[in-house]
């Protein structure tokens, strides 16, 4: 039953985002999903488990809301589908919200608990390479090593505006400039 | 007494750098400090107040061991000044991780408790103001528009630097060299 699998995974994103992976309990999760906590056990084994699926699940769904483009649209040039890609994390949607309120709280947890740390890394490797190759369209000339570099900027700093911004420190016009111009200089900075 | 209610601050960093902030339980705290909570409870008035003045506390000590240089060393230069300000905030100390550790838990946590959002504001304020006036020292030509926006830019990619090193994500050496590669891209950014 892939669906009701997925119907828990949709209510795990939505209990951490709302409450914080420490506030996650299999029994509240349960109550959320409307499933017994026995299904949960049996789809995820344990609260690793859910959490390191979970993670999977908010990263998939990340992946299709920041490359989906409406059917029919012009395509866009390589600098104007990196820019977007950002940008598309720096919306308010309930979706985005979530993804990235749930993203921030496991990427948080992790500083004092080891147990996500292995498939937070893969999942930021992962995301880096995919803007590094966005990047590497811009400026083919570059090195490997440059894109990868900037990539990474270019990440963690969104990962750190987004935190401002779902702590209410930065309002999200102005997040999405900031992100916009380091766009902007990091492309500059390849090229030369 | 205050050194006293400095050694219950030096205490309340080091249980939130632990175990977070949704850790820090007052019991807690008065064992770690070795006092008596009714002493915390006086000093504090309540677990907003130990928050408030946690964060006011590594704040101070941020920017002391962010100023602080070597006795008889040679002036830095504005350039190496603003590198090495914000490098020493990655640096592999007890003092630097625990600090590192508490801003970015009181910051994480923000965003699901609403209590210290105003004072993470202002104090991200004051830092963004300190790193664009070393910014316009470098670049003296620029307006303080640019120069608050390259500020936020480098101040929210170290948060983001500093999280992805914490959590056992980004090895120091690797988040340092980010860290002045940004330097230079948003100095070369401000002298276009």
């Amino acid at each position: 039953m892939a669906s009701r699998k997925t119907s828990i995974l949709e209510a795990s994103a939505r209990v951490i985002a709302r409450r914080g992976v420490r506030g996650l309990r299999v029994e509240e999760l349960a109550a959320e999903a409307g499933v017994s906590t026995a299904l949960i056990y049996y789809h995820f084994k344990d609260r690793t488990g859910i959490l390191r699926q979970t993670l999977e699940f908010i990263n998939d769904r990340a992946e299709r809301y920041t490359t989906e483009r409406e059917p029919g649209a012009e395509p866009l040039g390589p600098r104007e589908e990196l820019e977007q890609t950002l940008l598309l994390e720096l919306q308010d949607t309930v979706e985005v919200r979530e993804n990235s309120t749930a993203w921030g709280e496991l990427r948080a947890s992790a500083v004092f608990d080891e147990t996500l740390r292995e498939d937070l890394a893969r999942a930021t490797l992962v995301w880096v390479q995919e803007v590094a190759d966005l990047l590497g369209q811009v400026q083919p000339m570059s090195s490997a090593v440059a894109l990868a570099g900037a990539a990474e900027r270019l990440t963690a700093l969104l990962e750190g505006l987004s935190t401002r911004w779902l702590s209410g420190c930065l309002p999200l016009a102005h997040a999405r400039a900031l992100m916009s111009e380091a766009v902007a200089a990091e492309v500059a900075h390849l090229a030369r």
